[in-house]
C-alpha cells in the first residue's frame, strides 16, 4: 500500500537536546543501574551505584513509517561521567538484522564510537562529536562513549527493520574498554 | 561477502560547512545555469543568469558500502538568493527506488522541504532549520528552499540503493512554488 503524505503525521522534528526529545517523542532513560555488568571494574561499579543510580543516557526514536527502503532514528543524550576510570557508555547493540548499517551524526559533546566486528572481532575506535559523522557497517557491534565534560547528543539512522539485538553484547560485552590515562582515553583489551 | 572493519576506509567524516565537504569527499557544485526550467519566472531567471552565473547549491556524497541494509548520505549547502521572487532552491528528485525514504538534518540555516506525492499529489512545506529533522516518505519527491540569508545546510541519509531520479521533476517541476510576498515566504500554485 502507498500512504499519502496527508496519513503521515510524522515527518518534521525538532530536536531538543535539553529534554532529549525528537519532536516532543517519549524519551527512553537508561540509569548506572540498568548497566550492571557493562563496565570492566565491578567494584568501581557498585560503589558508584550505591552513592547515585546516575542517569547515564537517554533514547527518543522517531518511527514514521515501516517496509522495504523506510528509516528509522533515534536521538541519544548521553552523559558525562566515569565509573572508576571507565567512561559513561551505551550498553551497545547489533543490529537483529546483521546486515544493518547505522549513521551516526554528532550534535553536540565529544566522544567517542567503539566499533567491534562481529565476524573478524576487529575493533575500531571512531571520534563522534558535534559536526562528525560516523558510519557503522553491518555486523558491527557499536558503543558510544562521552569522554568530555558535557553531554554527547546524536543522531543514529539505521533501515527500519535493523532492530535492536542487546543480548549478545550483554552476554559478552565488547573486547576492548576505554579508560581515562593521566587525563586522556585509552583503549585497553578488557582484563 | 561480509567486509571487516579495516577493510572499510571510510567510516568517518568531518562535516566541513565552508567547503561543503563531507570528510574531504568531492562537493559537485550546482550553477543557475544548471536549473534552466526550474524557477517560475522564465523571464527573471534570464536576467540573473545574465548577471551572474552564480553558484545555488552542493552536494558531498558518503557511499561506504553497497548491499542490503547499507546507508548512504550526502551533505547538501544551499546559498541564500532568489531568482525574481522565488528563493533559491534545489533540482529536486524522486528516488528510482520510489519506496525508498530519506531523512534530511538540518546543520545550518533556515528554510524549507517542498514534498509532492507522486501518486496521490499532495504536497507539504515542512520547515528544515539547524536542529531539524525532515522524514521523506517513499514516492515523494522533495526539494530544498532556502529562505535565510545565509546558506541552509543539511545531511540527507538515504538507503544505499535509494538512486536519484531528476529526469521526472525536470519534465513536470513540482505544482507549487515558494515565493516570497512582504517579506515572507509564502506557497502558491504554479501557474
Amino acid at each position: 500500500m502507498i500512504k499519502g503524505l496527508q496519513s503521515m503525521s510524522d515527518l518534521f522534528s525538532k530536536i531538543d537536546l535539553e529534554k532529549g526529545s525528537l519532536g516532543g517523542r517519549p524519551v527512553e532513560n537508561r540509569y548506572l543501574s540498568n548497566l550492571r555488568g557493562f563496565f570492566a571494574n565491578e567494584d568501581a561499579y557498585q560503589s558508584c551505584l550505591e552513592q547515585d543510580n546516575a542517569l547515564l543516557y537517554s533514547v527518543s526514536s522517531m518511527t514514521p513509517a515501516e517496509g522495504e527502503g523506510q528509516l528509522h532514528l533515534g536521538l541519544g543524550v548521553l552523559y558525562p561521567g566515569k565509573v572508576g576510570d571507565e567512561y559513561y557508555m551505551t550498553k551497545g547493540h547489533l543490529h537483529t538484522k546483521r546486515e544493518a548499517a547505522e549513521v551516526y551524526v554528532g550534535l553536540k559533546g565529544v566522544g567517542y564510537m567503539l566499533l567491534e566486528h562481529e565476524v573478524s572481532q576487529e575493533s575500531m575506535l571512531v571520534s563522534l562529536a558535534e559536526g562528525e559523522v560516523v558510519y557503522v557497517p553491518g555486523y558491527t557491534a557499536h558503543r558510544t562513549i562521552n569522554t568530555g565534560d558535557m553531554p554527547l547528543a546524536y543522531l543514529g539512522i539505521y533501515p527500519w527493520d535493523a532492530g535492536h539485538d542487546y543480548g549478545a553484547i550483554a552476554e559478552r560485552n565488547f573486547l576492548k574498554v576505554l579508560v581515562e590515562r593521566e587525563g586522556q582515553p585509552v583503549l585497553l583489551d578488557r582484563q
